[in-house]
């Protein structure tokens, strides 16, 4: 079930006994959404747990809960999408595309090609920005878990996971035995990459890498929700 | 068969007898890609054949054939996505993945709760734009044809059209049966929209409209090309 059945306002907190509502986020129902004390939203411990809220009128600690938490099975198998980092790249756009599609494990990654690599001081930044990237996507679309934004990492740390694949112009169709699938840079894969991993395809098409992340992320889930099947 | 083997530079021309490069493609092979006279590339004329040239050193005229005028079918079924015009739309990163992704048709259409409408001469300029970025897009992926760009329109004119559905949080899954799909304003879809037609759904979650359309292209391209199935 979705929070307050999938409309309405919708936040995280850190902890739904004692709801503290971010600055940031009272400002978003208040200002842009205009809830006014003793309206109802919904928000979510970002783990799988949800419940109906009361707005109060004060900067904190007056916000009432309504209801009891609701807490929603994790969807199965568990999707994790690795994208590596390229130049010009749209890293934000991926992060919020696979959020609001309900992919759970988003990590940018330095393929042999990618012309592009975070230094270290640089990915932490960068990856704090995409968690904030998700955790508005997340609230957009009223998920009740936030995906993990990994740090940046390489090849061969997702290449060993289990279930893990490629994506690339040939290669067999997307399946839920592969989980974990890895996007490529414009640059396409170096020879020891397409060795050390089989592939999948996503389209006829010759794909962008952010375009070929959010197919994937679109045909993973659509198979997780039984909207599609395996061919 | 991918132009080229799917790899290498791609290139549109009106006349695959005659071929006429654009300033702007000749300095996007020349610049760009770094190709010298003498080098290959593929031209499509945008309506499914396609050609290898040898790049000529002159404005015009200099370029010629290398192979013969390669024809490739239309894929079946045809597809057409209308999207709604929304406030803070992206209708240009509609049109770009849309078209990477291989859809025929993408029309945009005025819903009863659009915010946004587009006004005669605007409308004009907003077409055009959009075809330079799906002009761009085709491109890069390497289409053999473009996509059909229509004209801003309404609902009834794309719900009339035989097979269209609506997309929404709730309906049947997507399927072939249904090739004109139309993506509503975030503002959702109106009662009577409702009651014009029947609805799929794409995702359990709430997606915006970009990202709707997007899935949406990529859960029925890869329907089409057989790389899933009908659930």
């Amino acid at each position: 079930m979705k929070p307050g059945g999938g409309d309405g306002p919708h936040v995280f907190v850190d902890d739904l006994e004692h709801p503290e509502l971010r600055e940031e986020d009272r400002h978003h129902l208040t200002r842009s959404l205009r809830l006014r004390p003793g309206d109802t939203f919904t928000a979510s411990d970002g783990a799988g747990s949800w419940r109906i809220y009361r707005l109060g009128s004060g900067p904190e600690g007056e916000t009432e809960a309504v209801g009891e938490v609701v807490f929603v099975e994790a969807p199965k198998p568990r999707l994790t999408i690795g994208f590596a980092l390229i130049k010009g790249g749209r890293p934000e756009l991926v992060v919020q595309k696979l959020t609001e599609l309900g992919v759970d494990v988003i990590v940018p990654f330095t393929a042999e090609h990618s012309v592009v690599r975070w230094e270290a001081d640089r990915a932490t930044r960068h990856t704090e920005r995409l968690r904030r990237v998700a955790r508005e996507a997340a609230m957009q679309s009223r998920q009740v878990r936030l995906p993990d934004i990994g740090e940046p990492t390489d090849f061969a740390a997702l290449a060993t996971q289990p279930g893990a694949i490629r994506a690339d112009v040939t290669g067999n169709p997307p399946s839920l035995d592969h989980p974990t699938v890895l996007i490529g840079p414009e640059g396409g894969w170096s020879e020891s990459e397409r060795h050390q991993l089989p592939a999948i395809r996503l389209s006829s098409s010759v794909l962008r890498s952010e375009t070929a992340a959010i197919t994937t992320a679109a045909l993973l889930t659509a198979l997780r929700d039984g909207l599609t099947a395996t061919s």
